[in-house]
């Protein structure tokens, strides 16, 4: 991680498996042992590194708490080591006699270094070496495990090199690695038509999204919303009096980022339900946007944390020719940084406080660098398991920057990889290229500004493919719920990715009795996290392997446990109009599948089993009945009533 | 390397290309240099660096002069160059307008800070944006290219970010990386058989050894040898009284690493030597062996230096259960080691003194690493263009540790690289990998030990081929000279890789009539050796590429300089037996070649030439004919008209 500046990443009870090229000059052989600490912590715990091949050496020791840990390699040349090597290669007797007589030199020093019980053994084995017993005795008592293992634990450390960087490696909760988002918007939670929704009125969705499986409720921002240049519906710039507004139009006369909009409730309401659905398993996410609107308190209170033009204006966010006359963005280059800095550590440590410890950060790349690595540390201080999701659809080293500096998810670009060979490309990056020890995708298939081309055209075939993607290519998944719920799908305009009569500037309620309805993909969804939450191969990134099928509409991957425990093979047709079949050559390892035995693939979508033999099997699936299998792979099957049934 | 810890090499002229991820938060345009300079120079030089795509920018220097260089990145956030950007995407006149206001104050600033004309030039400029003339034209004024470039030389860098690391290029003598080496034993130069070579007879070689194109004339050591276990021919424990012994084993009252055989010669017919070679445009390179005869004066001088036993003898080398009595490996753990690394530095120094500049160091992995760190750092303060051929056969880390250490080449695993697929990877790796930064191949297919199987039984067609591929596909190469000129084959004994008779334990005299006979490979060694000296395709590692043939039998690989201005195809039948035939298919990218154009391949080794045709050509050797095309190609050609003949 560009040389140890930053560390990677783990969840609890994770494994790091660490390898280090440990060689030196001459032919003595080199003692190599992993050494890992808790940062604060000033001794080291040791685990042994073992040789593999070409001087690589290999050790591993778990992160058993959240919180950052130390680790470094150390290795020294070990000349009893080298020793019990060549006594183990000579033949001829005098060779033997002086090898032994070397050796006892050996032991005999370490045995008068040593303490206790413990050099006594030692010193008495160095006489032993060079005593009365006959040379082969003698001779295997010194290649004896024992005695090997009792010099190896008082090696002579002086003169043992370190690796010379303290690497770290951040601990962090299970749900950094595994976690299944709903983002909605409080204010559209109402039962009653046209009526604003409230923190009160989420309470009654918590355990409908529950038995749905997911465990992190996202929220547009609840703040204020400023009436200076508020949009209208649709975006546009002539709102009606009863225009609400975009929540990411922070800050007005009632409050900026630490204020509740009032029609929304109370703080005691925010809290009582972070507290409901803490209960559910369920952990509130906010949106923290770091702008403010024309009216945000702040603008009066801190000028100088905005930047004027020489028409004595403030400067508003543009992208010339375009303009966004209701957002103020925050000059970092102020010589109040410092201040600026601190107000916005506040505004987390405020939502902490109410509760929450899931943040996810509007267009952080817009912000600096430095300041979330400072700001995610600090918060970490306060909540060890807070996660930070990065908004920050740019460019890819900024996107893998914010994920060194600290942030614990990212959105992607999943939602516009489409074709079999990009799926494929993309996944393999992200999934076994050198990122993934810190970049953690988060893929939402639809978010409220991101209504894809292929969702817009694809209907529901499309809906079910791209969810159940989302949710089995990375542990981490999220919909902008309620519209993908209902397959919402018309543009606001032909070429553009906004919904039409968006919810980013008005209310649109949909009642339980249309989410919970036969047009709505409620059960599918519930189904997919159920097989989530079975099945601990969806569970982590790391075990993604793609394969081949004959048909360039049909993708395949598989996912697995480090142990092949529990294997899934997932079988996707990306052509939403027509049945596509094709053949499959999988590589049977990723599976932990050996070439000549039968397998069982259990359809854990529809229950369907098939038996399959070797790479080549043939698959087939209508987009309109099932455009997707999710196979748990069964192997070791010998006959078919080794053939187990299980639902999920 | 390793984090900046090690420098990487050219030689003096060559060009570094330098990229780097330069990327901020936030919208604003970056500017980036890089900085380089002579080591103990303060002050830096500046290229620009040009982005390319995804926040990686590019840019590049020249060394110059022999010596290391350092160089580093800077990056800055430029305002002028975000203002500048916007501007040219205003549309509407209020926004051009208030972009002007905003302009002129950045470049008034500037104004101000600047002395002389030039800050003049630009508050009058800063003055011009809000003055008088019309929109468009202040607009103009705006965008103008002069601005920029004066806005870019006074930049405000206060904030500016450099890499952090100063990095290292060691510039050295251009035979660094392209040299044409003959080994040869000066005892077995003596045109009286049976009489002990002298420098003097080595002095009639030189007008041979240039014509034939060799640049570095390298010898075993030229030491007295030991006599203490001194090895009588073939590697026996029996010499006799005349038996010469083993040039590695060095030492006896006659004197140690400084001294030379008294049979050779005197120091002043060694300086004479050397000094006719350079007159010939050849280097005399010594073999520096860190060893002992028992009788060499260190062993008296310096018991210190040695590893002494419990039964009061010195530690000879051994392998258990081999055992090499007559050599004495220093003991660097010595606690004189300093005393120790002084001596040896000596030595280098001594005969550098004598006119030397080339060594070949014998065993380099066996001596402390940081030793060669800094003996090669103090040599190179004596003689900057001094080069060290590691002759390090051991594992590839420790291979290329050495060459990071300083090491101006290594000895390869080519020898024993006989497939297609093998010989394939292996070129990939050196030519195309990342060692090529400091890893300079030197491709031996024999030496004094090595006698491969390939050449024991494949005849002059394998002879042909393997001296052919050596030299053409690095740029280093060398040859165990009057052995490989004979095709001398025969192996001590069987599955060994021994010479029988070898010269390292006797004289082995070849007349000047057989090597220069009709058995001899000499012309054919010349004209390889004129190839090399006329295309500087073949004087770099680094445009190596290799292409398809349909034949496991037959490789194909190019070499091109940069430009394509030279490019050379070489297509080997591995098979010394039979006729090989083909089609290839060639990487027309790699060779310069348009897809659509005809192009000429010209063969420097027989004069034929072929008009081929995109990238399916056929090809067919017959070793015993001709085992191996050296192709020149030609492109650019439209008619017959334009074919080019030439010689060589």
């Amino acid at each position: 991680m560009d040389g140890g500046r930053f560390p990677i990443k783990r969840t609890v009870g994770e494994v790091v498996v660490v390898e280090a090229d440990a060689f030196t000059d001459g032919h003595d052989a080199l003692c190599c042992v992993l050494q890992y600490r808790k940062a604060g912590e000033t001794a080291w715990q040791e685990a042994p590194m073992l040789a593999l091949v070409n001087d690589r050496w290999r050790g591993e020791f778990t992160v058993a708490e959240l919180g950052r840990y130390e680790y470094t390699v150390l290795a020294w040349v070990d000349h009893f080591k080298s020793w019990r090597h060549d006594l183990g290669r000579w033949v001829q007797a005098e060779d033997i006699t002086l090898s032994l007589r070397i050796g006892a030199e050996l032991v005999g020093k370490v045995g008068q270094r040593v303490a206790g019980m413990e050099g006594h053994w030692l010193t008495e084995r160095a006489a032993e070496l060079v005593g009365s017993q006959n040379l082969e005795q003698r001779r295997l008592l010194g290649l004896d495990e024992e005695l090997a293992q009792r010099m190896f634990r008082h090696a002579d450390r002086t003169l043992a090199l370190s690796y010379g960087k303290e690497l770290g490696v951040v601990a962090e909760d299970v749900r950094a690695r595994f976690s299944t988002w709903y983002e909605m918007f409080p204010r559209s939670c109402s039962p009653v038509p046209g009526k604003h929704g409230t923190f009160k009125d989420c309470e009654s969705w918590l355990p409908r999204l529950a038995t749905m499986g997911f465990d992190v409720l996202y929220f547009p921002p609840i703040h204020p919303v400023g009436r200076i240049n508020r949009k209208g519906k649709n975006n546009t710039l002539t709102p009606g009096p009863d225009d609400v507004g975009s929540p990411w139009a922070i800050g007005s006369a009632e409050g900026g980022h630490k204020s509740i909009l009032p029609a929304l409730g109370t703080l005691e309401d925010f809290r009582s339900l972070v507290q409901k659905a803490r209960e559910h398993g369920i952990d509130i996410a906010l949106d923290i946007a770091l702008q403010c609107a024309p009216d945000h308190p702040y603008v009066k209170e801190h000028p100088d944390w905005f930047r004027w033009r020489p028409d004595g204006t403030v400067q508003y966010a543009e992208n010339p020719p375009k303009k966004y006359q209701d957002i103020y963005p925050f000059n970092f280059e102020t010589a109040d940084w410092r201040a600026l800095w601190d107000e916005i550590k506040s505004i987390f440590a405020f939502w902490i406080e109410q509760g929450v410890r899931i943040f996810r950060v509007d267009n952080p790349h817009t912000k600096p660098f430095a300041m979330w690595e400072w700001l995610i540390g600090e918060i970490k201080q306060i909540r060890p398991d807070a996660i930070f999701l990065a908004e920050a659809f740019t460019r890819p080293k900024i996107m893998h920057r914010l994920a060194k500096l600290g942030y614990t998810q990212s959105y992607t670009y999943y939602a516009w990889r489409n074709t079999k060979w990009e799926l494929g490309e993309y996944l393999t990056e992200l999934c076994q290229g050198p990122g993934r020890e810190y970049f953690r995708p988060n893929f939402w298939p639809n978010t409220p500004d991101i209504l894809t081309e292929a969702l817009q055209f694809g209907g529901r075939p499309i809906f079910m493919s791209r969810l159940v993607m989302a949710a089995t290519m990375t542990a981490n998944y999220g919909i902008y719920g309620p519209a993908y719920e209902m397959m919402e799908h018309v543009a606001v305009k032909h070429g553009s990715e906004e919904y039409l009569d968006s919810e980013k500037y008005q209310l649109r309620q949909r009642g339980f009795q249309d989410l919970d309805g036969p047009d709505s993909l409620r059960e599918f969804i519930t189904l997919v996290n159920r097989i989530r939450q079975r099945n601990p191969a969806l569970q982590s990134d790391w075990g993604l392997q793609i394969h081949l099928v004959d048909n360039e509409q049909i993708l395949c991957y598989s996912k697995a446990t480090a142990n092949h425990s529990n294997v899934i093979l997932v079988v996707v047709n990306l052509d939403p109009n027509y049945t596509q079949a094709g053949w499959t050559n999988l590589k049977l390892e990723a599976l932990g599948v050996e070439l000549s035995q039968p397998f069982q693939v259990h359809d854990l979508l529809t229950g369907a089993h098939y038996i399959w033999n070797g790479p080549r099997n043939y698959v087939e699936l209508n987009p309109h009945r099932m455009p997707v299998h999710v196979f748990r792979v069964l192997s070791g099957l010998h006959t078919e009533r080794d053939f187990v049934t299980f639902d999920g």
